[in-house]
């Protein structure tokens, strides 16, 4: 594996097609924060097939298309290079680009706003981040949240582009206690967590799922490790709290901790046993942000996107807590001693 | 007084058992600006009163408990040893721990949810005070109204959670002229001021806002005047400005212009005729504040807690003016001079 | 003129009536990012033009007194001197006097209300101020939209302040495809961006559309000039995406796509093709934000003011680009070549 890595590193250096073939990838393996080039094929071969069985190319497409806009965008702005090279400004571009499609009606004003979105999410990329550096925390995924919000919200006001497969309007209303015949066996978790995975992409899809698994798994067991109890303790706890089991079913409980589960588990702190605790504590966490959106954004007609991700990974970074495995002696009484 | 506190200090050095009972009773006393443990005990009993008066034993048991995790939270994650000292790290978990029995029928799903919730109350407020700090600003009670407002929100979506006490979500509608038969006696005044100063912890009784006040006195002269004093400003423009007289009798324009008035008054600034005119548009504005998250709320169903507080201190406190009384000649024909 | 502006600047120099003239003028200029006196004193002829046409003198009254109280809030509050000179502490005033005629019905409680808004404008300027500047970002007219919007929002709660002129609060519905007849005449698209600059005061008047066009000239041909592309761009996007001809022909779709286009493509960048270019990429954004802004509000029953136009401009200055003339051989293979 090592000796690829080389090789294709080598490769890179010397060919611009390659250099850009390779960024492009990197930013699609970005979306679950890995700097991956062939996570990123993988991830983009999940959507494709999602796409097909699915019976909606577009999907596809639209994530390629946002992809490329978004990364020749930073390039003709001259963003700074290491981040071009890691694929940090495909990221967003992608998930705009598969975003739109799942939520409105493909037409020409449909793609004309898609590439606006696009490239103005590398804007917002770059915005997000000059101002996160003063807290030295990352962008994550909010340029993709703040672009598909303003782009779907925007489709009510404009004749040319229509919604689909979003319920319409609502206030919220509380859900009520769910039937009580709810299939807890093993299948149901097992499913649940693997489309759960592959929501990350939008997409309900559990072989796309299994090649998401996959595609971790080349660059990281820790990540791969870490989406799949992610995806699992999602599950456990919005069953647990009475949530819609067509919702969890389809993964729209797990998504955004999934993500919370890599970013806090071994992205941004190293996996020690202080960290894992720390991350179930968001993941769980992330479960009623999700549903508090779900609440939230009912009256506006737009999906959450990974705002649950984004907010409750920010509230645990931001503290910069020192997470290293604990060099005292543990706890006296229950509390720490040596203070 | 200073000899009892001293001796207290003394103690409280001494034994780590009434060190912790010591940041305890501060975490409450911060729920209104004052470090003092004397202050905080004071409103756990006004606290305990309100609970019985209103049959809801969940309001006490459910702030101590919020208190504790968020304290507890703070020590393993190693906050900072001075604002643990403080009880920096408690008025939002006890906020947090009255808020959800006031607003949810408690369950094993509440209880759980409460614990979670208080536990990040602290995470949020590590990253609020890292975010705030770059403008010298404190958080104030803006991770108590983070978490309370993401918990009810997640509440519509989780069937074993059941919200009560709340109106229904709906879209604002005008008010329109209030019944002209309202009563402007001194007793109107009265109730309403006091209730104001008990819905600082959200509770709705006489008794509770008179122990309140006591316990500011014991830490605060000044504090206690500005509460008192805010509170019937609020009272005042609710009223010229034709709010609901139920709302309004019920304390419920004043828990915002209260803190707003405490922190403006006499903690962020030293009090001067300077400082109690800035006060004292901080505290009016936030009156039209909490008629703005009134009815923005509205679609969402979630009640606005301390945000009206948390907005207007922060943009009043964000300008960093310097308000010490004027050291020049101060007006002539109505403009300052020496400039 | 330069002869005209050295004895205007001499004068106000010696003269401290003059000089509160000239900072209050300038405060009007500022609107659209202007600081010339004249241009200031055209804005308001042409505001008083449109609330005569209108029939609603309080708008221009409003106005004036939001400017002034405004400005003497900020004098009071020893603000920056260089920025006090600047007029900076007079646009948001007058926005918020214009805007509160232009939505509430007035009575004694109104004005009481627009002047302690035009008041709070300032220390909401200041406090922006202060936080946009870790990031060498100004406040733009932020300070206006979010004082105004507290300021509608409390109006259902108020019953002494009527709401007038608004659509009552709805859920977003999907606009559908607009009426094929539309008259897409060059005098359309002329009336439509005229009357799209007029609306940057909230007043849909195309002879106040001129007013503002020559007072624009007078300060700078490139604002005036990008002010009419911005509008007549913001109109034919518009158009093209379907939105309703009704809003587009009052000039709705324009103003915060006006006000995008001369900040980005001569107030805060050097104009030049680039430049030009990346304003363009923004006027269009602005357009949809716009678009996104008018669904995601219709819940809450306020206008969107200048959010669209605040939102765009930090997102797109706050990459810090740098949009010199590309000093390179431009492009080679569609890709910057020398990397």
């Amino acid at each position: 594996m090592t000796g690829l890595v080389d090789r294709w590193s080598d490769v890179v250096g010397r060919s611009r097609a390659l250099w850009l073939l390779d960024i492009h990838l990197r930013g699609a393996g970005q979306v679950m924060l890995q700097n991956n080039p062939l996570t990123g094929l993988l991830f983009i071969l999940g959507i494709c097939w999602g796409a097909i069985a699915a019976g909606n190319l577009a999907l596809a497409i639209g994530g390629v298309v946002g992809l490329i806009v978004a990364t020749l965008t930073a390039i003709l702005l001259e963003a700074d290079e290491t981040a071009l090279d890691q694929g940090l400004f495909g990221f967003n571009g992608i998930l705009v680009g598969v975003a739109i499609p799942t939520f409105l009606a493909m037409s020409p004003a449909t793609w004309f706003i898609l590439i606006i979105g696009a490239a103005v999410s590398t804007i917002v990329m770059l915005a997000t981040s000059h101002v996160m550096k003063v807290w030295g925390v990352p962008a994550l995924t909010f340029p993709f949240v703040l672009t598909a919000w303003l782009v779907v919200l925007a489709a009510y006001s404009f004749g040319h582009l229509s919604i689909r497969g979003l319920a319409p309007p609502s206030l919220p209303t509380p859900i009520g206690e769910t039937a009580a015949s709810l299939d807890l066996s093993a299948g149901f978790f097992l499913t649940a967590s693997i489309k759960g995975i592959s929501q990350v992409f939008l997409i309900n899809n559990i072989i796309t799922g299994a090649m998401f698994i996959l595609a971790l798994l080349v660059s990281s067991g820790w990540a791969a490790g870490f989406a799949i109890l992610g995806s699992i303790v999602s599950v456990a706890v919005a069953l647990a709290l009475g949530s819609s089991p067509a919702a969890i079913d389809a993964g729209l409980y797990s998504f955004s901790p999934v993500l919370t589960a890599i970013a806090l588990g071994c992205v941004f702190f190293k996996p020690s046993s202080r960290v894992a605790l720390f991350a179930l504590l968001g993941t769980v966490f992330a479960v009623i942000v999700q549903a508090a959106f779900d609440a939230a954004l009912a009256p506006l007609g737009v999906p959450t996107f990974t705002i649950a991700f984004v907010l409750v990974t920010w509230l645990f970074l931001l503290p910069k807590l020192d997470l290293k495995p604990h060099r005292h002696e543990p706890l006296e009484d229950g509390i720490v001693t040596d203070r």
